[in-house]
């Protein structure tokens, strides 16, 4: 990734898009590592989930949100969705031609050989992510042993908007979607890795945690993300760093829920409602 | 609603519109009560889910599926969708003059206070449905001492899509959604009746029932619905009664999901994807 742009000198705000709240873990990981830099976030709520839609509608959606952010100045565009990242990229970066965007999966893949010993990588994402192979993709690129092994967890979505990261019912589901990587005979030796593939997941990582045991590296797409944006350039220091949201629908709701997933309160005043 | 309509002489192919799969369940009913009868449903899946959005954008989502069928030649719509028929009936109505329009909220409202003694009515629902109080509102105008608690279960409805009607996760989820409503000093006496009110839930009838315990009444709306579009009209025998589906996204998906809720198989070649 660190060949792909030239070192950048950035003062334009990044642009982060997902299709919903769930970006806003990515968000929350990108001002942790650059914490001088200003963003502008857009969650495509009106269209929201991206995970269960065809490849040609989330690239249609994904190059009407990227165009509402470059109208508002951004240097560089963060796909912070999962499964725009695993479709959108070249069709965002054919159209945008100077505009660097980095999306969540090669990152993911890069930390996830890194992470594992064994090559045995599980990845853990949505119905649209997985169909579209391109986390197996990404890691087979970097490491031709590899094993991968993707499991769609669609209730995790869920789980993780109603905000049950840790009841009884996100521990049931953590078992029924990730005990049987580590039963089945046809997994053996089971993965030492898991990738969180989807920008919802990190917030299940405990009960996900406390089926894979303690010597599974678990590897956080939004964070690896993060970590590859703050190493492309250097981000002058803005006066007053600043964070702008904006949402297709329901402003209420993504503050409400964004919240958390940014893991920081969310006014619904500093929401801005667009109409793409 | 017997006296909205006169009664009627249908040879048009009844119209079923929903955002997704969920409304299947209901026209598995509709065809259970109306063998005779033609349908053409459409499910906004490039949209789904209405639920989570506001009511300005589910209106309008609602009148472009409307015009779909209507240039398909229906001769009454059933809005299955627990929230379109929520806040979009009366903009249904307005734009399409003389068709009749059926929504689910209505008669679901009508067996429930047909169902409870003690007018003491549980209502789980999507959380735009929640929000919207239409259940509450259609109760309280036929039974104005009814008392209406609602709940959100936003989790069931990826629990339906899943699979998961009767296993760990959905029974988890049940106890956390449902059992409130009955241990809750401030529910005291419990409710004698629940409302189903998302197409999604009537296939987790069974856990929520578990529950509930049997003296407590279930109220599908779909099965109640379909009793009413029966009722209104006449079906003239058709000499192939047809069922023919339209699906703005993803028609591998819609087959394959929208089985479990049609109760039987769907050929994906038998789905047609419009765009709207």
């Amino acid at each position: 990734l660190s060949g792909s742009y030239r070192k950048l000198q950035f003062d334009a705000p990044v642009g982060v898009f997902d299709s919903g709240v769930g970006g806003l873990t990515v968000l929350a990981a990108l001002r942790h590592e650059m914490p001088q830099a200003s963003f502008v976030y857009l969650g495509d709520t009106a269209r929201l989930p991206y995970g269960t839609k065809s490849p040609e509608t989330v690239v249609r959606y994904a190059l009407r949100a990227a165009e509402a952010l470059v109208e508002r100045g951004i240097g560089l565009l963060v796909v912070a969705c999962n499964t725009a990242s695993a479709v959108a990229l070249p069709s965002l970066r054919q159209r945008f031609g100077d505009l660097p965007v980095i999306g969540v999966v090669e990152p993911g893949a890069e930390a996830a050989c890194a992470s594992s010993a064994s090559g045995r990588i599980a990845v853990l994402a949505t119905e649209g992510t997985v169909r579209g192979k391109a986390y197996e993709r990404a890691i087979l690129a970097r490491r031709p042993d590899a094993q991968v092994i993707s499991v769609a967890c669609p209730v995790f979505v869920a789980l993780a908007e109603e905000g049950w990261h840790d009841n009884a019912v996100a521990r049931a589901a953590a078992l029924a979607y990730v005990a049987p990587l580590f039963a089945d005979p046809r997994h053996r030796p089971a993965p030492d890795c898991v990738v969180l593939g989807c920008t919802h997941f990190p917030l299940l990582s405990g009960v996900i945690a406390e089926i894979c045991g303690p010597s599974v590296a678990r590897v956080d797409s939004a964070q690896t993300t993060a970590r590859s944006v703050a190493r492309l350039g250097e981000w002058r220091a803005a006066a007053a760093p600043r964070v702008h949201c904006l949402a297709t629908d329901g402003i209420e709701r993504f503050a409400r829920v964004g919240a958390r997933f940014l893991g920081a309160a969310l006014d619904p005043r500093d929401v801005e409602l667009v109409d793409l």
